[in-house]
């Protein structure tokens, strides 16, 4: 038998589960510090609400089949399909604006070869309903207080409206918005092979007309709100495209030059997308927190507070004996109830030097003992297992010691 | 189009999902006290690492299709099978005792007409390893501590020993499980029915053989180290079977008679599961809390503290006009400085009524008005909502008023 996850799906112990929760607690936070609700939608969704959204590319990676009651249904591929869905789904109920965040994994059949993942973390925010410069300032203000909540301290966002690639075919975008990866002349081949353009020289013109685009008035009245609130990261960058087709104004990317692997998070306003099952249009903008990218970023700038990487418990108990093993529960229950994070060692026949061996394999940075001479002197001794130091101290010192 | 969610399938908006985060989080916080690391695995696995491990129902019960590699792959049912895979994957680096929790969804074809739903949470926490009573009397501490953390005041721990069932038939097993539903003659009546008992006098002398039972000597032992620590929750329950057919020594199941709704969470000893796929024995003991019935119990008693069921705003700033607009995003960056959660509404031509029926519908507490006169006076406007007063108030109180 085949013992191993899937190709593209992953397992996460400890610290690594730690980190994704810290990521997600953090933004949590910050969404709702701005009014936004939780929003969960289930795994399985009827494939017919999920297939031809996302283009042939998008029907071909997903993941659908004939559940047990001959029902098609397919796994969510992202979480904005099934928020429209909800929408409509809700709509006479719903107080509007709509502002909901959602955090939960989707399911890809990409080629793994790229490095990329069969199932993910998405992690959205969204305002359905105004299409105001104050719902696109508030957007990013939203991914900016997330960031630094996160520990950026060195982060541009990148803004531009899709309405300067207005007249450009979708073929041409595509080309423009691969500017930083390939390059001016790369772009121009590309417009070229592709027949956008006659020639270079053509293709330079429609690449000039591009770059020298003046921010539109929209831009500049967010750019403004955000300012006069102390904000001066935006950065007009008029050939920023942004794949996706159904942007209909503001775009922007969140990147940072202190791991430059491409943008960090990103989104936009796309007006035409949730109202598509509600049958009418709903404006909305919003942002995708690249999850995975954004934590190797943070553990490239080691911006994860120290317990987050390590061990659950802050120490471990150990047992001496059969005989103490009480003395050791007792202690434990000290510690917890002074909430200090206390893993007991549940085995009193081993070696002491076993459990030692255990606490470090783990990362538990203190190590507690009683053995029959601490247990006669009324002490613990402790062993900091990083400092390689080791003490005998009264119960009400090992306490204080182990809430520094 | 079928605009909803498949049967048995459930959306979480604002308080409904906050409630879910909130015991999750209150649990992963009580885990983590006692050194449980935290797990996640894939929701997709080889089909044949799950199938066979939960009787004929289970193989039926699962979701299972071929992926898009020709692969046959299956939804997580549980997550004690995908925990047994993971440690016989990483068998020789994973330090042993491997405690972990896990709290992921679960998917289930479940008839749902007995309002059971096909996707559902789990919550486990397990001890792998030590085959003693210190993890016995552990394990039963940390549900009782997260019970306690969760706000049951009022709850018991039945607990049993799945020895004291020796020589029975599994069918025996499980009309005594009944007992509590069906009453002493109804387990007889289908003792007799199934052929377990030639009569109904033979079956009263069974159950009588099993309701007669001392506590083992084993069960006395993990009451005795709890009653030392000042628990003494255990009841002995010498009818209490607990469905499942694995478990193979302690076992328990919490309930409140304030919520009688059978058991909040139960768990067991089971020596013979975890080690499936590594080729050797691995002693493990857990829980799995039921996180449907426990939100349903803690709805009952009022148990969730008031902001989780409140809107993520605690104020909702509203926008007078075009000219004024400015001056509601300043309040509300000064707000959300102050660490008061605050929705700014985002559309300048919107009625104040209109503002202020949002508010209410969404449940937000107090709305903040900024109109001319207030501009004028260098004051605030504020509603509470719940308690329908109305103060003008300099922004220092209002801060103030907010933050408590």
């Amino acid at each position: 038998m085949n013992i191993q996850t899937l190709k593209g799906f992953r397992d996460f112990l400890g610290a690594e589960a730690r980190k994704r929760q810290y990521v997600m607690n953090t933004l949590k936070r910050v969404f709702e510090s701005y009014g936004f609700e939780p929003l969960e939608t289930p795994a399985l969704e009827y494939e017919e609400i999920l297939t031809g959204k996302y283009g042939e590319e998008g029907d071909k990676l997903m993941y659908r089949f004939e559940d047990n009651g001959k029902r098609r249904v397919a796994l969510r591929y992202d979480q904005t399909v099934p928020t429209a869905r909800f929408v409509a789904q809700y709509q006479n109920e719903l107080p509007m604006p709509f502002k909901r965040y959602q955090m939960q994994p989707v399911w890809r059949a990409e080629n793994t070869q790229k490095g990329r993942y069969r199932e993910f973390l998405q992690c959205d925010a969204d305002i359905v309903g105004p299409d105001s410069t104050l719902a696109d300032a508030e957007i990013l203000q939203t991914i900016i207080a997330a960031y630094k909540a996160l520990g950026f301290s060195n982060f541009s966002v990148l803004i531009n409206d899709r309405s300067n690639f207005e007249g450009l075919s979708t073929d041409a975008v595509i080309a423009i918005d691969k500017l930083k990866k390939i390059g001016e002349d790369g772009v121009c081949q590309e417009m070229v092979d592709k027949g956008i353009a006659s020639s270079k020289e053509d293709a330079y013109n429609v690449l000039r007309s591009i770059t020298e685009k003046k921010p539109t008035q929209r831009l500049q009245e967010i750019t403004e709100l955000l300012q006069k609130e102390g904000i001066t990261h935006p950065v007009y960058s008029p050939t920023l495209a942004r794949g996706l087709d159904y942007y209909t104004g503001l775009i922007f990317e969140i990147e940072t030059e202190e791991y430059p692997v491409g943008s960090l998070a990103g989104g936009g306003r796309y007006n035409n997308l949730i109202g598509m099952f509600a049958g009418k249009q709903l404006p909305a903008v919003g942002f995708a927190v690249g999850f995975d990218r954004t934590i190797e970023a943070m553990e490239a700038l080691q911006l994860f507070p120290a317990e987050v990487m390590q061990a659950s418990a802050k120490v471990l108990v150990t047992v001496f004996s059969k005989e103490l093993e009480r003395k050791s529960v007792e202690l434990s229950s000290r510690l917890r109830s002074n909430n200090i994070s206390t893993e007991l060692w549940l085995d009193s026949d081993s070696k002491m030097e076993k459990q030692l061996k255990y606490a470090d394999a783990k990362g538990i940075s203190f190590v507690a003992i009683l053995g029959p001479e601490e247990v006669a002197q009324d002490l613990v001794t402790i062993k900091n297992l990083k400092a390689r130091t080791q003490q005998q101290l009264p119960l009400e010192k090992v306490i204080e010691m182990l809430l520094q």
